[in-house]
């Protein structure tokens, strides 16, 4: 068959970091591929499930160097996949939530190469839960919003971010300051309970809690780094009612 | 030690239905249980990581029969915990996303039961992954929203809703008509690109696809059950050009 020599492209999610919080789809198409092409954000013990042989190429971005830009990661993907192989594309969390895997699809299939999209587990749910915070909450929240604090260019819709039951900020780190002024402004109490967690469900996990106004300097007194995730909304408190959950994270 | 004596509860998510959308660490905990705790959403083939005698407590809702009170399984949570067994209670998708996991946790804090969460992928990324829509996309939409078309007593906020880039409604089914004058009531243009998934990730799994005034329409036409996803959004088109994932579907 055709498509068997051409090779295959699987848009996979590895999670929010714990290897274990990848699905067994994952881990199956991983001990299969005979090319990973993968991210920083992916964790060790994931990588751990591909072959000893299996090709190992990395796009992230190391230190200030520049990260492999969208376009090249493209022609990796269809150039492996033309080789005959099984191609891996890993993602930190899941390829349709901030992971561009929309992007790679659309390019795969005007290249004509079969491909599958795999989900992961994004950092949106599990990053709060790993710090004892339900995203949803009956009689404190009936929805979740989850967003990016700065998107390539236009600035994300804080009138209606502010408004969010509970909003989940991907990639909250650098700008937090600037974040929390543009949702205070937008309207949203400064009371309002705020978290930031720090490398959620890795084993470095840290979490800083305060009041949405007191976020940031609690961040940068803690030296929160990236990546890191902010959560607003009243269903941070229930955190104080969890101390196992606390305690585990 | 009197925490092994007294047992151990895991809140574990199942994931959207396919079975392999399980994560490894509710294979685990599935496989080390003594008493398994499920609802209606799983899927056979994930209590089958359970082992052959394994206790299993059925708790959803049965054809016309009544549902097993949220009281009631806290009741049973904290029983079988106190037996000293390894209860896993396994929902779809995941525990903290409309799961009511937090309720669960705080029952299991006050009775001083030990317990962990294992987060599963919720249906609002992998059922819309299923059906060849990226619930984000560069240029297209930077946030997504999750919400319950009803959730007990209070309606939902439609004019946040009706603002949101992506809107994913859980558990949209029986009252899609009225979802829909809601959102376009509140703002949303009519012209919106929708689709409901019924059974996302299942083997049976159907999706239809229709501009937002017409999709309560076309799922009646389509006899569309339950469970059921609604998706709102410019996201949706991009499944038109996406015609390999949506073939997988």
């Amino acid at each position: 068959m055709r498509e068997q020599t051409r090779g295959r492209v699987f848009l996979v999610g590895a999670g929010p970091g714990d290897p274990e919080l990848l699905t067994l789809r994952a881990a199956r198409v991983l001990r299969e591929a005979d090319t990973v092409v993968h991210d920083r954000l992916v964790h060790p013990g994931v990588l751990e499930h591909a072959r000893p042989h299996a090709r190992l190429i990395y796009v992230g971005k190391e230190g200030g160097g520049d990260s492999v830009s969208q376009e090249e990661i493209h022609v990796i993907l269809i150039a492996q996949a033309l080789l005959g192989r099984r191609v891996v594309r890993l993602k930190g969390g899941d390829p349709f939530v901030f992971g561009r895997g929309g992007e790679e699809a659309l390019a795969l299939e005007e290249a004509g190469i079969p491909y599958e999209v795999v989900p992961g587990l994004t950092a949106g749910t599990a990053v709060p839960a790993a710090a004892a915070i339900p995203v949803t909450h009956r009689g404190v929240s009936g929805a979740v919003t989850f967003a990016t604090a700065y998107r390539g260019g236009s600035a994300p819709a804080w009138d209606f971010l502010a408004k969010a039951q509970t909003l989940v900020l991907y990639m909250a780190g650098s700008r937090l300051e600037e974040t929390v002024r543009a949702l205070v402004g937008a309207g949203r109490s400064a009371s309002t309970p705020a978290a930031v967690v720090e490398a959620g469900t890795w084993a470095h996990q840290r979490v800083v809690e305060a009041p949405l106004s007191h976020i940031a300097q609690a961040a940068t007194r803690d030296a929160i780094g990236s990546p890191s995730l902010l959560i607003v909304g009243e269903v941070v408190s229930l955190r104080g009612r969890l101390p196992s959950l606390v305690a585990q994270g």
